[in-house]
Formats: structure tokens, C-alpha cells, sequence
């Protein structure tokens, strides 16, 4: 008999182009894919619960793939382990019921975008920061992040193309600043996000850090439904996919 | 005439053999040499305040040079990160006394050690912590830590070498232990360290969180100037050293 199994899944992804599978491109999914079917010996594809674009990282992506084998659900976290390049890591895994389709769920979602804000660049930071310079006033980023917190039209904070959604409302439950030193993170949690959302939102508090923006402009952004009218999508390197709350999931 | 310049330095060692110029291997002190000769026109040789192993990490390796060169002193950083590597900055740069000497004035020095505790090692993380499944009680650790500050014989606490110190007593005027989550992060300051010291007390502090040795073994380790009492050397890219305090610049 089948079961559903999902894993939470983090990486690194410094060196790979994106989630999504790709026929001549080392991809996350690509790897589950091959290092699941080696392991179980069957024809594994994992629907993910969202693709993350490429060199986005991750501390807690979801998937799921059906399976005949009889590891217990928890166990495959292990075995999948020993073989992951060491940029990959199941963080979790457990069974969940044959219906239970990761995108079709409802849940909330959490991003992180980090900033590293100093003269220069600092080493052990470049990978998983977008590092600027100059002054970025963190406070008017929050006062500024909290009017994003609702549920909006968020069309003007996503990438126009050939298809867009049917509707681009959707619900932020929470957005946060916090700085600490020289690291600016901004948490975001919603319902959903459209296509680079996140990094325009990111791009676009940046600028209000920066005072190249007021305030008030992310009312007058949301009001016109037009890309144009918001910031520039932060690089993919801040961003960081940390996890996902899944109603049905909750009772556990 | 010749000034005598500081850098504040700040690299990723994950590509480098350490420190040291080697003539086989892409060491800091080799890649700094080149571009500052070249940059500077002048055949430049840094003397380090210390050396760091093979894969150690820096926010605050410390090195002086002396130039002919008429550029302020504050824009050789700004100079060198235009050629430098990503994985090497110089955060600042100044000028010091001609017979500044980084290994002969007194200062503190700090290191972090870093350490991930969970039941696996997460990726983004894992370049610049060293991943430790189970129990880590830090609480015990920060207790033990605490043994190791005052002046000491630290013998037992340093990798036997041919040409060992003439006295292996040093003062730690501060030893840290800090968990945020499944982070656990060392922070220990001291007058000087012996070779591997840190990496060696890390190692012993960690038996001791988990529950391997008993808290108060830190005394009897000292007491026994003897490598074997102490704990393994941890992996070297848990290693940070974060920066210096000159006694003879504390005026400014």
C-alpha cells in the first residue's frame, strides 16, 4: 500500500538553479528525485509545496512523494541524509494523509530576506546576505513593512508575465524588521506570495531605509496594481524559504 | 617616507590553507602579499598578528605593512576590496606608530567558536559551524567556561609541537557560552593563545555539555599540563577569530 510522505527539506542554494526540475540544470528537485528513487528503488517525483527561484535557500521547503517502501515515515530523513550532498538536508519526515496535496493546502508561509549593512562586504556573511552600504534605518523599514500586513492586492509586488495568477490578493498575517548589529532580517508571513514578491518587497523597504522613499509610498504602491510603481527585486541570495503552517497538519 | 599601515581583515578560510604564506598553497597571507604589491607597485610583505589553521574564519585578523605609497590611509581598504577575492575583505585600515609590532604589543584577543545542535546539520550553516547531534547543555558548558578565565598554565589545553613556548601560561579575561535556538556559540578573549587552544577548549567544553566529563575536570585538566587530559580539537570551521585590542591604540 501506498503512503504519502512529506519531507521538510533545507538547502543551501548557492549552486543550484532554483527548485524546480530542469532537464539540463542541477536542480533541488532534480536531486530528491534521483536520491529517492536510488533509495527506494521506485520512480519518485516529489511535488513540492512551492518553488523557490535560483540560488533562493531554504530552512524548511516541504514536499511529498508516495511511496511503497516500508521505512518508517520518520526514518527517511536518516537514510536520505547519508547520500544528500551536504547542501541538502531533510530536516523532517512523516507520513501525511493520500489527499493532503502540499499546494492545495491551506497554510501560512515564512520568508526571511537578509541584509548585511556595513562598509563592506563581510566573508562569512556573502552568501546567505545582500550585503549594502550606506545608512539603512531600519525602523522606518518596519513602520513601512507593517502597512504591508493585511489582505491587499499585491499586483504591483510581483514580476509581470505571460501568467499571472487569477488574483494577486493576498493575506500578509505578519512582516518584521529586526536589526541586530550589521544584519537586518525581515521576516514575512502570509498566505501566499506571487511571483518574486518577497525580493520587490524586500527591494522596496531597502529603499525606504535608504530614505529614497516615503513612508507612505507602500499604500500608494499597493493602490496601483503596476510593478513599476515598487522597488527593485532584491538579490535571490537573501532570501531564505524557512517554512510553512498547514491547517490540516495543526492537530499534531 | 614610509608610514606603517593596519588592516582589519575578514575572510572565509573554507578555500584556504590558513594564514601562513605557503609556496604550494592559496593562503590569506599570500593573496594579501600579492594584491598589495601589486596594487601598491612596492614588493609588500604583511606581518600578521597571528596565524590561523587551515579553514579557521576571521572578522578581525589583524596585519600591518609598511609603503612609500601616498594613498590615505583609510582608502587602502577601499583600494584592496576592488581586487581582493569575495571570500577576503579588509574591513579597515590606518596608519600605526613605525614600530608597531602586531605579535609584540599587548592586546586581547577574541575568538567565537560556533556550533550547530541539531539532529542535522543545516546548510546554510554548515561552513561556518560544526554540527553536533544530542544533548548539548550548555548551561554546564558556561559554567565550565568559567573555570578556564585567570591566568593559567594552558599546557594541557595546547597541540604538542616541537618548538612549544617557552611558558604556556596565558590570561583569559573572558569565556562565554551563548545558545540562541540550536546555535551555541564560544566566545573566549585572552591575552594569548597557545597552538590550537581555542579549538582544544571547545572540544572540552563540548564533553563536558555532553554530559561526557564532569564540569569541574576543567581544574584538573589544567593542573595536569598534560594534552591527553583535555578533550578532542574541534573541527576547524567552528573557528572565528574575531578581532584584536591594542593597548597602544586605545587612545583613539
Amino acid at each position: 500500500m501506498k503512503r504519502r510522505i512529506m519531507l521538510v527539506v533545507a538547502y543551501d542554494g548557492t549552486g543550484y538553479k532554483g527548485w524546480q526540475i530542469q532537464p539540463e540544470a542541477v536542480t533541488i528537485e532534480g536531486v530528491l528525485n534521483k536520491e529517492l528513487s536510488r533509495l527506494l528503488k521506485e520512480d519518485i517525483h516529489v511535488i513540492g509545496a512551492s518553488r523557490t527561484d535560483s540560488g533562493v535557500h531554504a530552512e524548511g521547503a516541504v514536499c511529498v512523494f508516495d511511496t511503497e517502501a516500508f521505512i518508517p515515515a520518520d526514518k527517511f530523513s536518516f537514510a536520505l541524509n547519508q547520500s544528500l550532498p551536504a547542501d541538502i538536508r531533510v530536516l523532517r519526515s512523516r507520513e501525511v494523509p493520500p489527499e493532503f496535496h502540499p499546494r492545495r493546502e491551506k497554510c501560512l508561509k515564512t520568508y526571511r530576506y537578509s541584509i548585511w549593512n556595513d562598509t563592506f562586504e563581510l566573508p562569512t556573511k556573502r552568501l546567505y546576505t545582500y550585503w549594502l552600504h550606506g545608512s539603512l534605518d531600519a525602523d522606518r523599514m518596519r513602520t513601512a513593512a507593517e502597512l504591508l500586513v493585511g489582505e491587499h492586492d499585491f499586483k504591483s509586488f510581483s514580476k509581470d508575465k505571460p501568467q499571472m495568477p487569477e488574483s494577486t490578493v493576498r493575506r500578509i498575517t505578519s512582516a518584521e524588521v529586526l536589526r541586530e548589529g550589521h544584519q537586518v532580517d525581515i521576516y514575512i508571513t502570509g498566505n501566499g506570495f506571487l511571483y518574486n514578491m518577497v525580493r520587490i518587497i524586500a527591494g522596496t523597504l531597502i529603499e525606504v531605509g535608504q530614505g529614497k522613499r516615503d513612508v507612505s509610498d507602500i499604500e500608494r504602491i499597493i493602490l496601483a496594481r503596476d510593478r513599476n510603481q515598487a522597488g527593485q527585486t532584491a538579490p535571490a541570495k537573501g532570501l531564505c524559504l524557512m517554512g510553512y503552517s498547514y491547517e490540516a497538519l495543526m492537530t499534531d
